[in-house]
């Protein structure tokens, strides 16, 4: 069995080092200028801009049995030409859901699911009829919080619909959210579904800084809502593999944010706090396979390592790993990652800001 | 940090898959004839043939800070050369202690530890004195079961002594067991030890079939007499890494069996079992770094692949995990490995039963 994943940043070396060791074998497609340090030694590399066509990258990446994304930002035409070479999962169809936000706002309409009035750039009535203040959010580069700007009041929203590009952006209801949380699970080909505990999330910049799982200090109807939310939503789709959706918690109401179809940095925590990671039960899932148990085994938090000059190895302990992606260190950088377990979130919390101080200490970010 | 691992079997594949995402580098040094295929693409492979000594074997392995093996059975001089381009965990003292079974009595007898009654197969009065049957079994080979043979009576044994070969062997009584158990542990540079639980192995034909950890049905003052012994061990050899004890338990006592210098078959559960793995812990071990906890996280089970003509992904479910070495599949040959998680013992040899008969009726072997 051979997996084939566009792209070769941390989340295919990830995806790879979780199926390898299974027997999968792996090959990795590049874009135009993409580092491909991540993924180096876990398969063959090719680059699309060598290939004449999909079936010469299909050739070249090993006529693989199944595809699959580690990122939804790639052009729809290319999608739709591989996927006639070999099944891809998830399917084309979430993936063009998930990498434009008029379409994703579309789906999360048709199934009545809950989230901030929005409305497009160029609906200058409804966008007048939305309660201030607004965010107007690229409809297609929305990745690590990139293509977003605040509208405080009705002179810059006047200032933004008579700009040129409003068009190319959602406009939504600013939330003065509780909290933020994320819903992994994962579809098999059968149709079983497994989920992981809702996860909360703190950004800063708009980048991911902090992860902890289970979510603590929401009600139960919180934790089924998020389920529900995501078994129309996989079952709508006809999705396979890991996909994740993003919320806001306002109350306790959940606000759909955003989907991504695939494995997620909010993920992460899994390698270490669940039974089986978001890795594996992606490859597994894709691959036809029995899916794994998503249990979580204790409190777990991740901490996102932006521009670490170098692994950190002195964080590790009894109950904390670190993973390192082995790119090259760059201000802000997604550079790695560390885990820990606890046996409560008292203890977890302690931990991670202990964590947080050594690294900022002995790893300062470049 | 550069870990450089004399030997390219899967122990050393699964050391550098449990080291690379920690931000580790790996590099192999392959002795004559060796296949490479299990370490392929996860770092640099040396061969010894082509380096014209120790000095150009390290300059080739990258100048790794750490040296470390994946089997005892590599001649001491090379050993001994290397140790002196770079610190090598575990010491060559422990690697020369456990691949020579006169070297491994005299440490036991030393430290007045419980092992079978034995002498060397040149000392023939001692040899008389010893309760029959005998074992005889090979002073430097003695993987997997090989060179050995049992001395049923008097007349076996004088035959025996007899023989050319007699000297290159050790006697020692014939043991009716009632377990075979180990103990894995790990310690740090800096001298903290942890241990793993107890492990029940079950053998055929001498070669390891299945673990069960922890070990059960064993009264506590075993586990404890486990404990106190590999303690015992690790302080003589000045021990740095894993190391594993093989015992026999008759009644309530344990009696040492042999010494392995390193990560172990029967310690492949703790990927799955353990909140650290055996392969994390030894390269956090040998690279200086704090040590991860050796706490199992359930009734965990290892079933070996011997022989098994491809990975056995159909065996997958919610508990169960599948490791493929990649190797080439070859009648008995050690393939890959199953390891499984229940709630208790009794759900677990269920679990591993069926694991069984699936395997069988799936995936007979070669």
């Amino acid at each position: 069995m051979k997996i084939a994943v566009l792209g070769c940043g941390q989340l295919a070396q990830m995806m790879a080092q979780a199926g390898l060791p299974m027997g999968l074998k792996f090959s990795f497609l590049a874009f135009a200028g993409e580092d491909t340090r991540c993924v180096e030694g876990l398969g063959d590399i090719v680059s699309w801009d060598y290939c004449d066509d999909a079936d010469a990258a299909y050739q070249a990446l090993g006529c693989p049995d199944v595809l699959t994304v580690e990122r939804e930002q790639i052009a729809l035409d290319i999608l739709e030409a591989l996927a006639q070479c070999a099944p891809m999962f998830p399917p084309v169809g979430a993936v063009a859901c998930a990498q434009h936000r008029g379409r994703e706002r579309e789906l999360i309409a048709r199934l009545g699911l809950p989230c901030s009035p929005n409305c497009l750039g160029n609906e200058a009535d409804k966008a007048r009829a939305l309660p201030l203040p607004l965010i107007a959010k690229s409809l297609t580069e929305g990745y690590d919080g990139k293509g977003q700007q605040k509208i405080k009041d009705a002179d810059a929203l006047e200032a933004f619909l008579a700009s040129p590009d409003a068009d190319q952006h959602l406009l939504e209801q600013w939330q003065n959210f509780d909290a933020e949380v994320s819903m992994i699970a994962v579809r098999s080909a059968e149709g079983e579904i497994a989920y992981y505990p809702l996860t909360a999330n703190v950004h800063g910049d708009g980048i991911l800084r902090r992860s902890v799982a289970p979510a603590a200090g929401l009600p139960d109807s919180v934790h089924q809502q998020a389920k529900d939310i995501m078994e129309k939503v996989l079952l709508e789709l006809n999705y396979v593999g890991v996909l994740t959706i993003e919320f806001f918690v306002v109350g306790e109401q959940l606000l759909i944010n955003e989907f991504a179809p695939r494995v997620h940095n909010s993920g992460h925590w899994t390698q270490k706090g669940a039974m089986t990671s978001q890795f594996e039960s992606h490859v597994r899932a894709i691959s036809g396979l029995a899916l794994g148990s998503t249990e979580a085994v204790a409190a777990s938090g991740m901490l996102n390592l932006l521009g670490t000059p170098a692994s950190p190895l002195k964080l590790l302990n009894a109950t904390t790993s670190v993973h390192w992606y082995h790119k090259q260190p760059r201000k802000g950088r997604k550079l790695g990652h560390v885990n820990m377990v606890a046996d409560d979130h008292e203890a977890l919390n302690a931990a991670m800001d202990r964590a947080a101080e050594l690294l900022e200490l002995h790893y300062p970010a470049v």
